[in-house]
């Protein structure tokens, strides 16, 4: 790689225009930390013209994202677009297949396809990263592909859901029922205004679950069991009724293996207040990992939100820039691992 | 770095038998995950004699640590011999002196003389590595060097020294007095048989204070101001009063910037029994981080003991075998880090 590399970012929602930023203003730390000089030649958006929190450079702006890799010498290309397909999945493949480097928040992307991308990366000697797409700022991906790296996991489990987590400590606090939470969560930007049902039914912390598996497991081991179930259901009595008998109702994405089967489930769980679990409260995640030999680890932060999104996008960016990563495909190296 | 790696382990006590007997078994899962195949052709101990957990092969034993560089061709060597001088600090030199990368949980030597060593490492090309030295099993250095890496700290803490912990948690629990817990934690193998006093004046939870200041703020900046005080003076009595308060006694490492001052301290702190460091028990170690923009992360662990400790010794050698590390003296790359 040269010394200096040329960055895109595609989408400009909330982490995309924040990782803009943060990629202008830490230029100079990353040059330091990695010797090598960052230039962003492109961004694109739907709309040039929304309002955004950071301004934008209007002369690198492109409205067609495949637009794109006509006109500029790309390295590394950050997708920040979201959902499993369509316009980001293209972009994604175009980027790998182009030979570019290509880091990434999005776990339904991932989760679905993460193999075949993993698979085009390989082929093209890039990176594909996604430390991002897993509890939010937490390097629990990272810890699991080298600082727990030669421990034997047997379950990984926790809290990923930000959302969901947010409004069951939020209608035992103030005793509102699910709905009213829920509008106040999407006033405060904790849930989707639109369509907060990926976050509810528990799709969203599903999608971390098969990430874990993957790199904890191999998710492609013989049969597995799953079931998943969000906070939908989730009733004010439901929460007073758990409180009365001091547990907490939180919602549990666990990765398992019994007997050398794979159980992956999402659905909401009663815990003992006086757990560590049971007190991981508001948007905060947490991912416990259960190893030998180093028995049980506890990773816990802000799981949403474009500043721990961007922490864990950078820190991508980082291991890119340093040449850490080695074993490209990191889904299909790691489908080595049992 | 060739296919074939030879090793050797100077040091079987505890963590050095314990890590020994992981290279031995985890042989083929480390040739999977690297490519490399390793070979330990040299161990060292003063009683090749002394009863072991592990068996000990004595066709490779050598009683001077010294003599196991004249006679093989080592290309990683783990000291787990322990002390910040005398022959652990020698046996480092020489290995990095004749370009052998070198693993160590030892943190009195690597608070002491870690720039010195990291100096020696860079100008001979090889890796010197010490996640086991701060927190036993967390990958709490690894995650400020790379998965945290373009985040601005401010602050590093946290519960470092188990034995202390241990210690505090038990007072409590069974209405004891410190000289009864002392020897019950002395029978349970958590605090040293023969003389605990550098857990319990708090030197050990100072030398790793140092090392994460080292690694997360550059302790090399301007002044600071440092304070260390142990668990020695906490009576029963203390314990109880703080319980009636609602609050807990807890012996903090503190690793602060203010105003560009670096300030480090470890002493016993009054927390609040409802807060997340007030229910870190046992023999458990908690580190919590505070950078912008990732929020606060926190990462807890099983912080002593040959199992998390190996976990740690492991991930460095993957990560040597694996090329992961590139930018070579940690320390002396860090100085750059504000």
């Amino acid at each position: 790689m040269s010394k200096l590399i040329n960055i895109a970012v595609v989408g400009l929602g909330q982490v995309g225009n924040y990782l803009l930023n943060e990629l202008n203003t830490k230029k100079k730390d990353i040059e330091l930390k990695t010797g090598k000089k960052i230039n962003v030649v492109a961004v694109s958006a739907r709309n040039i013209n929304k309002k955004r929190k950071f301004k934008v450079n209007k002369k690198i702006f492109y409205k067609n994202p495949l637009e794109i890799f006509k006109k500029n010498n790309i390295d590394i290309l950050f997708e920040a677009i979201g959902l499993s397909d369509g316009i980001s999945k293209k972009v994604v493949e175009t980027a790998l297949k182009s030979k570019i480097h290509v880091i990434t928040p999005n776990k339904a992307l991932i989760s679905k396809h993460g193999n075949e991308l993993a698979k085009l990366a390989e082929k093209n000697k890039v990176n594909l990263e996604f430390e991002a797409s897993v509890a939010g700022g937490i390097p629990i991906l990272r810890s699991i592909k080298e600082g727990l790296a030669t421990n034997k996991i047997s379950k990984v489990y926790g809290i990923l859901n930000g959302t969901s987590n947010y409004i069951l400590s939020e209608m035992e606090n103030s005793n509102e029922n699910f709905a009213d939470v829920l509008k106040k969560a999407q006033i405060l930007g904790y849930a989707e205004p639109g369509n907060p049902k990926l976050d509810l039914n528990g799709f969203d912390a599903f999608a971390k679950v098969r990430i874990l598996s993957a790199l904890a497991f191999n998710s492609k081991i013989s049969k597995y069991k799953c079931l998943m179930e969000g906070i939908e259901k989730i009733e004010l009595k439901d929460i007073k009724i758990a409180n009365q008998l001091d547990l907490r109702i939180k919602l549990l994405g666990i990765s398992e293996l019994k007997n050398n089967h794979l159980f992956e489930t999402v659905h909401p769980c009663l815990v003992s207040k006086k757990s560590y679990i049971g007190n991981v409260n508001g948007v905060m995640n947490a991912v416990i990992l259960q190893g030998k030999p180093v028995g049980e680890s506890v990773l816990q932060g802000e799981g949403a939100g474009p500043g721990p999104t961007s922490s864990s996008l950078l820190s991508d960016l980082l291991s890119i820039l340093r040449g850490n990563i080695k074993n490209l495909s990191v889904l299909v190296f790691l489908s080595l691992n049992l």
